[in-house]
């Protein structure tokens, strides 16, 4: 299977270069979301702020996603870098690129993802193991990370060796 | 004492002259926020929404007031009027009056309040009878709603004959 | 109205001949459970706690109530104490007289409580003013009690004045 | 190493002669409690009915282990049965064994367990993995649930080959 590609117009708490590959050999959690979205600031973003806090290091790093798919005007990214500024998110965020005459976003048709907040975890080649949009409980979710932070780092492993 | 009254450029759900002074007779509970602060999304707003699903009719009335003290460029009325559309407020939103060469706004500068959230409680002659920056448990604010809902509406009162 | 009695075999917390009405001038909190009742023990009791911490005093006291109507042999009043030290509850807790040949204790069926948890609100004469079984949220308990608490304290009042 | 041993005197919701290794190939959460420790009712038991309702079934089973070491009068077997029957505890409990002349009891003891309410988690083998004392968040003991589920059920695996 293929690591999972996404396609960002700029990041913000990364460098303009960010690559999803740089993060090889972690367990990556990849949730996307809108700054004015409900679901995704009472229960989304604090949920991966607890998995940030519990796991992210050299086995799991988290990256965020802003894929806007509505009020495209009020959710630009100088609204968001502020979003982020006050929530205290350090990690990188993409924002996902605008597709001209289409409400949304590249990365988001792409994926077929289904609206806002989704949450995705990638294993440690880059590959997409699990998927959910909405919520989904911390048990569930902790188990799921459990499950790919088990699987070892291999030596010289690439994903096509995988 | 007086009826408190505020300075407001504008209101979101409520025609142009909207007045304090039209909600005498009720208990108003006066809640004041900013849309990118995470007490007031994340605690706040779900309080006072739990606060309207008890008690909002003919004995208490909500309303806010968006009092803008930092990233002034990310939360203009065409951001807050998205907000309110995601987070479903359909109580009046009065935009607190800007002071140009100053920060804070007009009414949270001559009320002094201290931040975002806070809450006032306003008895039914208007006067402010409550009030509290940040967090406030359940218990406490519905006591404080209480004792006022059990004050009696006086024949032809005015704020003048409290 | 009557102020409301309640027929106890015995106290815990209290001396052995503690009356309700040595209580009036205060708003009482008169919560009735069962200790191997999880709605009681993962809701009623710690919400009871907090209106403990948040209001007991010269204004408002809370009392409790065992009602056992269910494994008769496994709440006894030793098993009691004991919960009571592990809960830290140290307010006046009654036991409901047993009524022989009968499940149901004198005081539940005189007042006809569906169940527990119940939780009565006593004015400061001792009149019953509200009643709920199950589970209730505090900004609708705290308003009960605030309203209670904004009456007067009556120069010589006592159960018939009011 | 080892697996776990546990030394009981009688089991509820199970035959008599139950026994840990029965679930050999199975993930095990053996959690243990004390029916009057708050702790236990109050956090522990509901997050085990959270792990049982995500989990239980043909790759993880959940036990408990009742450690009396204080109110022996209070809760003996005739309690925890009823307290069973009301929490809707249908997992196999084990009562630990008694010892003359201490409090403390038999496994409780042995394991040099510190006290109410205590989690561990047993690999496919039956060796212990996981022991937290205390309160643990759902996102940690998911991941550790799930590292356990990830490993592989080795064809005649017993204890001395993992």
């Amino acid at each position: 299977m293929e690591p999972l590609r996404i396609d960002v117009e700029t990041w913000c708490n990364a460098p303009a270069d960010f690559q999803l590959s740089s993060l090889r050999g972690r367990v990556v959690v990849l949730h996307t979301f809108q700054l004015l979205c409900p679901g995704c600031v009472m229960n989304a973003i604090p949920q991966v702020a607890r998995i940030e806090e519990a796991f992210a290091g050299a086995e799991l790093a988290v990256v965020g996603l802003h894929t806007v798919f509505e009020h495209h005007d009020a959710m630009h990214a100088g609204v968001l870098r502020a979003f982020l500024h006050e929530y205290r998110i350090h990690h990188p965020i993409g924002i996902d690129r605008t597709v001209p005459g289409q409400p949304v976003p590249s990365t988001m048709a792409r994926l077929g993802l289904r609206g806002t907040p989704s949450l995705l975890l990638l294993d440690r080649a880059g590959v997409e193991r699990f998927r959910h949009f909405g919520g989904v409980d911390d048990l569930q979710l902790g188990a799921a990370i459990g499950k790919l932070l088990a699987s070892p780092v291999k030596q010289g492993a690439g994903p096509e060796s995988i």
